[in-house]
């Protein structure tokens, strides 16, 4: 602590996200990145963009994104928020379409920014148990709040809520805003996007990151009713106006215009995804249901913790939470074939 | 206004940025952009990381930026913040380095995010004269406060405070953090980083969008004691854990390893500025000294609106401010010889 800090910095408790270790032959399953690449048009989409103008500010609208993320989900432009990275409009969110009086809503096992942001903001953030099959409950969020988020697929457990389920939250807290971030939805999930045009208090997040193969861009959006984005726009433009670099408005709209790479890698992570699932089960692990580009296992007889180390030493990284309800589980994110076969091979030699 | 907004949105009044207009042939001289294009060697720099790796996140510590800007400054890396764009580095610093009970005070005439962002943080913002002749007075800076801020030179003024008067700022406030935004200095000033190591208070921010010639990458920065630097970290990890993307990264440390490039580019800069100022002059305008990428004039006998409106009829866009003390004057974007040339001559038709 010091002197010169705001008694606000001294509250905060940062997220810690996944290692990004430096080393090289890592098998790297701890973040949740696509095996696959981008398309090739991204690079060439980016690459079209490296010249001189880099010294121009870029379009701090990103009207061009917007448009083409708006045909693609079939709404109109000014229901699309644009952000660097889901975190960051998922930051905004919290500032600007929550009500700060009353808690914030949330599941107790899930994306452990969430808890981050309220504390941000000074905002109360009120935790709603999972069932014991970690799944959510609808009815549970039947409660005075001052707005409702959760992840569909939910990370880490990477389970996921019928579209029906998520109607039923929202048609249920008709005077707040409730947020369905959709990180994981495209590895087997159904958009709530659809419903963005009956209920103007749901705002739909979204990312670049995973399942269109961009971590390393930083581009996140989110989709909802116009008078919800102007708030977060609002946000924006009085924190930074220009949040998305050049190189990366162009990738993300080749990203978006090639739906056949799009469909054939999320097709092959999720063909690896049950692979995996089934070596699992076969090696006596309990994996929850997966949605997303990612499993939720433990085993009944070793230790998570001792199960990370273990892969670690074999040069294998996954992520291990320590945490209630969730120390004995590991989160594996879905690799290529190849490094899927090490990582059996390496719990064969531990379990 | 909706009833789904959050009570802090309502209050918002956000930054408006400099028009970016998508038609062509224009001479742009409204947003302080660089007239001459980035290193060749940060498109090579980014050309080398468009693979298949933009599947990864990046490194959200930005290590190896950090390192290059505090070998570049002469600093430890633990004394570098980065941010997408310094005004993301500028919101950071408003949240978790400004005591929030007492007013932050800056100049009257000065950066207009800086109002936005005590709106933002809902912190108490008190605005001191410049003098009579546009220029910041340290005396001014001795009442209590709960932080300070001012760029250096000062926008849009493009007057620059010597590094002497800085300091007496800098001193006058031993328990209050003094920001020093540098976004301009590399045209004729002379950055005060060298003060940090004396004085832990004293953070001083830089971006890479106007000497460095990369607006269209959004990377900016802040240098300062290591105490500092911490809550701009648990701030920023706290909001987003990778604002800056790997291409920004990638091209941010061609841009410093390029130091020819960054001199000679400056040179051209300082030397069209000075033939533009001459001619204003010529013209009967009244020019204020600059050290900044931009001049700040006004005609005796022709309205600041009016010489807009009348440049822009002629495919010239300057930034005007309908404000008071500047309502009379231009700010004009030092371009490169050719558009200068086409300024002077839109304007000769005018005055």
């Amino acid at each position: 602590m010091s002197k010169f800090w705001s008694p606000l910095v001294k509250k905060l408790t940062p997220y810690v996200p996944g290692e990004q270790p430096k080393m090289a032959n890592l098998v790297k399953l701890n973040t949740n990145e696509n095996p696959f690449g981008p398309s090739p048009k991204v690079v060439e989409a980016i690459t079209a963009e490296l010249n001189d103008n880099l010294r121009l500010y870029p379009d701090p609208e990103g009207e061009a994104l917007k448009s083409t993320i708006a045909r693609y989900y079939n709404v109109q432009s000014e229901q699309v928020f644009l952000g660097n990275g889901s975190d960051e409009v998922l930051a905004h969110i919290f500032y600007g379409l929550f009500q700060h009086g009353q808690p914030i809503l949330y599941p107790d096992i899930t994306y452990s920014f969430y808890p981050v942001y309220c504390s941000l903001y000074n905002i109360e953030g009120k935790t709603l148990p999972l069932t014991e099959s970690f799944e959510i409950n609808p009815e549970d969020y039947r409660q005075p709040n001052g707005g409702v988020i959760f992840p569909n697929p939910n990370a880490p457990t990477g389970r996921y809520l019928a579209l029906d389920k998520v109607e039923a939250i929202v048609a249920a807290n008709p005077d707040r805003v409730v947020v369905v971030d959709e990180a994981y939805v495209d590895f087997g999930g159904e958009s709530a996007i659809k419903l963005v045009g009956k209920y103007p208090n749901l705002l739909v997040s979204q990312t670049l990151s995973k399942a269109r193969s961009l971590a390393g861009l930083r581009v996140g959006f989110a989709v909802g009713s116009a008078e919800l984005i102007e708030a977060l726009n609002r946000v924006k433009n009085s924190f930074n106006s220009y949040p998305l670099d050049r190189l990366a408005l162009a990738g993300a709209i080749a990203a978006f215009e090639d739906e056949d790479w799009f469909r054939a890698t999320c097709e092959g992570v999720i063909g690896e995804r049950d692979w995996v699932t089934a070596k699992l089960e076969a090696l006596g692990f309990e994996v929850l249901p997966s949605k997303a580009n990612f499993i939720f296992a433990r085993h009944p007889d070793h230790a998570g913790e001792v199960l990370a180390k273990g892969l670690r030493e074999q040069g294998v990284i996954v992520r291990h939470f320590n945490k209630p309800r969730i120390s004995e589980f590991l989160r594996i994110t879905t690799g290529t074939a190849d490094q899927n076969k090490r990582l059996i091979e390496c719990l064969k030699a531990l379990v």
